[in-house]
């Protein structure tokens, strides 16, 4: 429970409601408790913390200005909403945020209504709110909708396709203009440091404070915009900006620019705020932040503290000393770098993820081959394909929820054209504590369903090094997926050797059923098998299925398991039974993978528990369809009597 | 053959080289000549029309001026193409265009090496481009790279992302400047109309021509730009520019603009691009064009001349009179307007295809719940979301290919959060003439894994109405696919009637084998099930599958054969698959689909046939599956005898 003594403001305020009781003087002392709770309590559970230490004073003005829940907040990405979420209900288990049945780390509409809209991939949030006001003005209902957006991703193409939809509404005769604020929230910063045109252009925007305050001159004179005068005034100021004032990108595509305003400047921000929110259609309002503002050692080191593990809020994050397992992250991180050295023709493309992606180190080492290209998972797709075309060998390093922003360029632009592009897709399967928008249960149905496509999931860390190998010999598309954190902790050997293509690896042959196990689920598979006597094959491929080996099994055995970390309809076990189809076989096949919903954030290992793919799970569900094997118990006794 | 009496010039040039052998004089009249013979050719063969009409002088003048194929063009959407394909070695075969084995209807790596990059989808250019230029650079070659994107492609959230990329790379200490040409030919056009931000900020640019004589003062003075003495020109200009002149959104982001000029005016169309050839860095041409130009029926009536029928260019195209069986798209325009009269919640959007999809009437008739969103799929789907966030019930009118460039909306705007959107997906399975950018074979597979959706495909015209109003009234995510043209012809009836979710519908109660068809296969299956006494069910669901049919008719039938015009790899029949998996049950199944390659250009009938899934097809592999079955032959026999 919170402390009443240290926090005599913020103990009052479980709802926006309780908020607006407050005078506006008290707000920046209350803003002052939010971040030190803020503080305190993410420190304690770790999660997100920068965006969240960024974006006080303006959580604070918004619950207090707008009438919430009945006015819409759209936060974009949502990294930024553990403020939002401790000032709507949510203050005291903002501690359970991350874990099992605790809060949910991206807001999300079954948790609160002040959740309007769910969100984890960013760039979503002005086309929602738009949705949004569009639908309430058309349903006679008077709400505000608010989006607040960073600028890193204000570089993803959805966020400016809204913004030229919405600002280009009021051209149409028929069109209404939206009521619509878009809170820019500029902290130079997404998850790793900003790049590219967008934030060029921003920077501009937020240097010529002077020309900015001879454009702010101009507004004054706006009132309702939709009055014969006022338009006269618009137009007229329109055309004096013009002619001495560069307009900004934003009011070229039709929206009302006010800014830039320091973001932790509470009067300042209530004074735009409340000017702009009796206005008429798209208006921006550009602030300026700092991500981990209040917590030097965060203001320091942004990425670091980006999102955290359990620290003592006195001395920071301390690096653990020790031996740790690599993560798969590592050892692509590793492999890119040493096949970079054997082969000048690799070319590593990031959509802003440095970090997360393991590219840090190859950063570093060969800046002139490393491209991150803002948050666009579109353009890195088709930029790797433009690269493949002149016989450069791309990697396109890309976690598996975020490649499905690159779908389309995926078919058409790399597997229609059967081009040579390698991705490496990180946080395949289960990922766990960031909940349903960030897993990657859905990668091996929407691969494997493209022809020229090469898919691979490597059982261990070694093998996942090697398949990289493979793919980034292979001359086209292919893919390999692996896991989010460790794997069994296989060494890795530090050659470039490569596996033959849709050969899988016979891990233990055993008798009645076999095991088809791809990728993570392949040591699970090993235990039970050797528990029950059966077959294990390591398949190795999604796509080519090794067909000769299972056409053997199937010939020798009773049925066949497939197991999988990927929902089964549609995934790697659905090919095996395709396979099976195709050649007349009727061997029966129990396919163990995904459920057919959205799993909730919880750890990777409680996920797979649940979905019964740990070794407990499979056990059973080889045993509940086989209740004839010889049970794991009868094995054990006889091999110690032998 | 070309006729060298009318074509004197034309006849001469094969390939670009001989293009360049002309001297720059004659260059007028080899485009006369192009515009000529392009008119007789597509008029003879159909095609698209208008947009290869607006770029002749393009053409002419970067075939004439670069060294392609070294120096590479890339076309966005590649309806312009034409042209450019007459001039590359195609001028005598491109009346075969679109044909099965005839000239590609967009630029094809496999087809020319002229053809640097496949297109079909809007957007990629920029992207493409980058990326060669990018690894040209990297290898040491000496290439100009050339993209040419349309006002209407500029629209497309990816063609943002790659103009930031590569107008920012500059920034970068470690960035190399790409060496690029981006020449962005506005003919406020895209298929449809152009709508939005874009369009109205594109206006901005052409309308200030005084502005732009200013502008264009200021560029005289730059050489390389990487020489000091230029660095500090172009500082000081971009200073004089900021304060004079309002900057484009493309110098914002990092590009050097040049324009608008006039895209029909080769002597200033050259000599833009001789100026532009020779400078380093990111490069932005923006020329002004007419789309049709020189053809007037086409000037005047651009949507209609976007793409033509064969017709006389004397008469221009005539519509034939009498009933014409309606459209799929017919059959979805009619139901709009019908569900809006009756339920107000109703909003229709449409990423810029208000022709395509049968979106006209809708758009008179409801001016105001009707969103042309421009070429942003992505955003699309979001606003679909935010508005069924407040009540509203959306319709996302797209294409089955363009829906793969929403996937991650749809996945996690819609259906994580379980939200009634509508999704009535046109052009569902095999396309067509269009070629492998626009097949939708493959949106069964990556729409079941997705969890919450429920997905139909009808057999028939009357039933695709059925499953409108039925994926309208269900409260969640629903997606209604269906192929392009028309179907088997059943009259619509006009009610608003809606069938139960999840029950399929027994077409024939037959022995032996029973045929599960999905969508537009069923007629087929029909038949071949007559013939050969089979069971035919049509399955109406893809997902949620009639699991109680199912399994009654795996009790009374020795095996199933499952046919869908998807590809097999994760499709519905796979599913049906899994289902019966499941339940422990082995019945043989038969799988028939789309094959695991991309399909080439040629008619729908063509391209089903190819894949077995006409009646011959169907009828031969059930028959090769279960040869003992009784023939054809035979049972007519004894249905005459009898």
């Amino acid at each position: 429970m919170i402390d009443p003594q240290r926090y005599p403001r913020l103990s009052r305020i479980a709802v926006p409601a309780d908020l607006r009781e407050f005078p506006e003087e008290e707000l920046p002392a209350i803003a002052d408790e939010l971040r030190g709770y803020l503080i305190e309590q993410v420190a304690q559970s770790g999660g997100h913390f920068g965006a969240g230490l960024g974006v006080i004073e303006l959580t604070v003005a918004l619950h207090w200005l707008y009438e919430t829940p009945v006015d819409r907040l759209v936060w974009d990405v949502g990294h930024q909403t553990y403020p939002h979420k401790i000032l709507t209900g949510r203050r005291d288990r903002i501690h359970t945020v991350k874990q099992k049945d605790g809060v949910a780390p991206f807001p999300k509409r079954e948790e609160s209504e002040y959740d309007t809209f769910g969100v984890g991939h960013s760039s979503t949030s002005i086309s929602a709110a738009l949705g949004m006001a569009i639908a309430s003005q058309r349903a006679g209902a008077d709400r505000k909708v608010v989006a607040v957006i960073g600028d890193g991703a204000m570089t993803g193409g959805m966020a400016f396709e809204a913004l030229a939809h919405a600002g280009g509404m009021g051209e149409d005769p028929d069109g209404i203009e939206p009521n619509l604020l878009v809170i820019l929230n500029d902290n130079q910063m997404s998850i790793s440091e900003n790049v590219g045109g967008v934030t060029r252009m921003l920077g501009r925007l937020t240097g010529s404070r002077t020309l900015n305050a001879l454009r702010e001159g101009g507004k004054k004179l706006l009132g309702d915009k939709h009055k014969p005068a006022a338009k006269f005034v618009r137009r007229w100021e329109e055309h004096w900006k013009g002619m001495f004032v560069p307009s900004t990108f934003f009011e070229e595509v039709g929206f009302h620019y006010t800014g830039p305003i320091d973001g932790h400047d509470l009067p300042a921000l209530l004074g735009a705020l409340k000017t702009l929110k009796d206005l008429k259609g798209p208006q921006l309002l550009h602030i300026i932040t700092t991500k981990g503002k209040g917590y030097e050692l965060a203001e320091g080191d942004q990425i670091g503290y980006h999102a955290v593990s359990p620290f003592d809020p006195s001395q920071g994050m301390v690096n653990k000393p020790g031996a740790k397992k690599p993560s798969y992250t590592d050892v692509f991180g590793d492999w890119l770098c040493d096949m970079a050295a054997a082969d000048e023709k690799l070319l590593a493309i990031t959509p802003a993820m440095r970090e997360g992606s393991g590219l840090v180190r190859f950063s570093k080492e060969y800046p002139q081959r490393y491209f991150d290209v803002a948050i666009a998972e579109q353009h890195a797709v088709t930029l790797a394909a433009g690269m493949a075309c002149e016989g450069a060998k791309p990697v396109v390093a890309i976690y598996s929820t975020f490649l499905q922003r690159g779908y389309d360029q995926l078919v058409h632009d790399v597997a229609v054209q059967d081009l040579d592009v390698l991705f490496a897709i990180d946080r395949g399967g289960v990922v766990g504590p960031d909940g349903a928008t960030h897993a990657g249960n859905l990668d091996l149905s929407y691969l494997r369903c493209v022809p020229n496509m090469v898919v691979m999931a490597p059982a261990d860390e070694d093998e996942c090094r090697r398949m990289l190998s493979t793919g980034h010999c292979y001359a086209g598309p292919a893919a390999v997926r692996y896991p989010r954190g460790s794997g069994p902790g296989i060494p890795v050997q530090p050659g470039l050797d490569t596996l033959p293509i849709g050969e899988a690896e016979l891990r233990r042959r055993g008798a009645h059923i076999a095991l088809l196990a791809f990728g993570a689920l392949v040591p699970a598979a090993e235990q039970v098998g050797a528990e029950l006597g059966l077959t294990v094959v390591n398949m190795r491929f999604v796509k080519p299925l090794d067909r000769a080996l299972l056409l053997e099994l199937a010939a020798t055995h009773e049925g066949f398991v497939t197991l999988e970390d990927n929902v089964v309809a549609g995934g790697a076990g659905s090919g095996v039974a395709e396979l099976l189809a195709a050649e007349g076989l009727t061997l029966p096949v129990l396919h163990l993978g995904l459920p057919d919903a959205f799993q909730h954030h919880a750890s990777r290992e409680q996920l797979l528990a649940e979905a019964g793919l740990d070794v407990d799970g499979i056990r059973a569900a080889v045993q509940a369809r086989w209740p004839r094997l010889p049970d794991a118990a009868a094995i054990m006794d006889s091999s110690r009597r032998a």
